[in-house]
């Protein structure tokens, strides 16, 4: 189940609108199949494993990460599959919180014949599919915030320079992060001032995450290197209700792929932002700021994961700061997350948070 | 030696002015005699752990954390108490840098016949006793500098609350911090603002460090829990030459002992500080702020360990930053450090970095 999961995490950024799950199928203590669903999500990862299997999946057991799915959607029913190649026991962790899928599959299975057993390693399942299960119980997909500061939560120092606050290895991390993740967001400010290209680089990644910017009236340079990749890699840009449809026009000739959401006052609805990406297929947004785009989403308790990487610099209060205005007054309306872990990661402190 | 060491480091914040060594006496494969520099320095490990020993030290090896005192000062030379009690052999990590024993420890053992082996754990041993090294090389304590604060850098919300934003076991931690330093040091905004006791409690700790505040014109509230308790545990004012005699008048009264600094600027001079507070016989100190002072030390290079406390809540930009200004332009001015180890402690992160 160990390695089912394992290779279920390979998939994370590349299955989406279906979950990363992961296939490992055993006859007679052999390893005969192991899958992970393909890249956009199909085929499922049990359908791999057993075409590796063949015959020999006869009379043996599949460990899965997730429930097998038992509807026709646009690939039929791993539950037949596992069915038709006559294994004798399916082991998942848990149930799929999707409704096609919800409990059917392991009914169908146990009708069929087929032992099932769940449960095992539940709680690294939960974590592995938290994204998938958040668009399915709440339409939206999981959002992961980064932060990399200064000793004293600086982004910059006054006068803007901010490269490089951490080192290579942490920059090297959070390009990884990105490739787990479907999509790298940042709000406009960030678009403006730097100029990113968004990609997952240097890892050796074929795969690059969508890249979304959030800004109410499409103000982002069209000479930018957004603009001037968004043939090769998706970017979709959430905008405001009311925006102009020239602008609009502009970013869908140059291929951008277009949202427009609700606003709250005079800014974008963040909540109505992760809806449209939700429905859009998203299950797991990676956001790297800047800090005002931050802020709204930690007021929003939107964030689920937070990930801070903090430099061994001093740049003072005239610093940039990591996060915008948040006007809380009470400790008590802070937003709180509990510590996952912390790593010296190549001299600088990776430290990861959960939602409480 | 390792044991030597780690009885050394008990003696942390209780020896000043002399370092905190440990001496382990062993013959025959059995520990005979254990000792720690006794609270003020005085008397040494090595004479401790000798009297345990008593006769059985003929013939055995002493693990000395540090070069063994050659010289008569308020008490007669470890080495002439290790020759005399037949000791065959010594084992020590290193080389005392005080110019009075420096070598002479290990030259006189040698001369007397008694085997000398050094280098054992130095680097742990260069740690342990990086305080009295540099009061006796540079005249000044080492500073440890805590900065307790947000996610994103924040030690107060915008009107001041900032109880607690670190966890219990965090605040505990710094307690004991304190206890393994000579001194525990603030700056008067925080002497003002906070009427801190800046005493170690609730860990069953006898010895209090010595309380210092950095105050030019002392120009601290006499109705304070400091003012309040300075005849029972020792308060140590860092003020400017030009202070108000009837004021330094006052604060003695009241117990004090007063150190006048020169000034640079309207500010006391850090260096003129610590040089100070060397002078007065502190190896350790640990300063917990406030941001301006933090801020003064960082910026004259005079912070030699960073202790951060990072918890899982977010202030946002209003939030009070935990550094004041340091004026630093450019990324390459910043005051860099390594990371030594970081922690969770408690749902807390606790990182601790060296200097560069
Ligand atoms: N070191 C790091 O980790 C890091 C990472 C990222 C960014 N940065 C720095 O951060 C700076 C940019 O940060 P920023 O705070 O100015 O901008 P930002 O958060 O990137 O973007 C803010 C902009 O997003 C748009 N927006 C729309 N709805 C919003 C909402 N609900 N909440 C917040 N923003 C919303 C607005 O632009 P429209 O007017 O276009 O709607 C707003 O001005 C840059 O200097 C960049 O270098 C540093
Ligand atoms: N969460 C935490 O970890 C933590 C810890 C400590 C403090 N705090 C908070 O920090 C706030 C106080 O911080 P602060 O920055 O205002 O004050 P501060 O750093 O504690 O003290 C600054 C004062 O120290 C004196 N000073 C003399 N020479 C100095 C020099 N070279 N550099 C800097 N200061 C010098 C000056 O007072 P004179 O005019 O008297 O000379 C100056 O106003 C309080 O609100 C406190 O609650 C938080």
């Amino acid at each position: 189940m160990s390695l089912a999961l394992s290779l279920g995490r390979r998939g994370l950024g590349r299955c989406w609108p279906n979950p990363a799950v992961g296939c490992v199928i055993v006859n007679n203590g052999r390893i005969i199949g192991r899958g992970v669903t393909a890249k956009g999500g199909r085929p499922h990862a049990e359908v791999i494993a057993l075409s590796q299997a063949g015959g020999m999946a006869r009379g043996g057991v599949a460990y899965v990460s997730l429930e097998p799915c038992a509807h026709h959607g646009q690939t039929p029913p791993c539950t037949d599959a596992l069915i038709k190649a006559g294994v004798s026991r399916v082991v998942a962790p848990l149930t799929d919180d999707d409704p096609r899928v919800s409990g059917k599959g392991f009914a169908q299975l146990r009708a069929a014949g087929v032992q099932v057993t769940t449960g095992v390693l539940a709680d690294q399942a939960v974590l592995a599919h938290k994204g998938f299960f958040l668009k399915v119980t709440q339409g939206r997909p999981m959002v992961t915030l980064k932060l990399a500061t200064s000793f004293d939560g600086r982004i910059a120092t006054a006068n803007g320079e901010s490269q490089w606050i951490t080192g290579p290895k942490a920059r090297r991390w959070v390009h990884a992060m990105r490739g787990t993740h479907d999509a790298v967001m940042v709000g406009g400010g960030t678009a403006r001032a730097d100029n990113p290209s968004l990609t997952v680089r240097d890892l050796g990644v074929q795969h690059q995450p969508v890249r979304v910017v959030v800004s109410r009236k499409l103000d982002i340079p069209t000479h930018s290197i957004l603009a001037e990749t968004a043939r090769d890699i998706p970017i979709w840009i959430c905008h405001g209700t009311d925006a102009d449809p020239d602008v609009c026009r502009k970013w869908a000739d140059l291929g951008a792929r277009l949202f427009p959401c609700d606003l709250i006052g005079r800014q974008l609805d963040v909540a109505s932002v992760l809806q449209n990406l939700g429905n859009a297929g998203l299950t797991r947004v990676f956001c790297e700021g800047g800090g005002a785009l931050a802020a709204s989403l930690l007021n929003a308790g939107l964030v689920d994961e937070l990930v801070g990487f903090t430099a061994g610099l001093a740049l003072g209060a005239e610093g940039r700061p990591g996060l915008g205005a948040m006007g809380i007054d009470a400790l008590n309306d802070a937003p709180r997350f509990h510590l996952i872990d912390t790593q010296n990661i190549g001299g600088d402190v990776m430290h990861r948070w959960g939602r409480i």
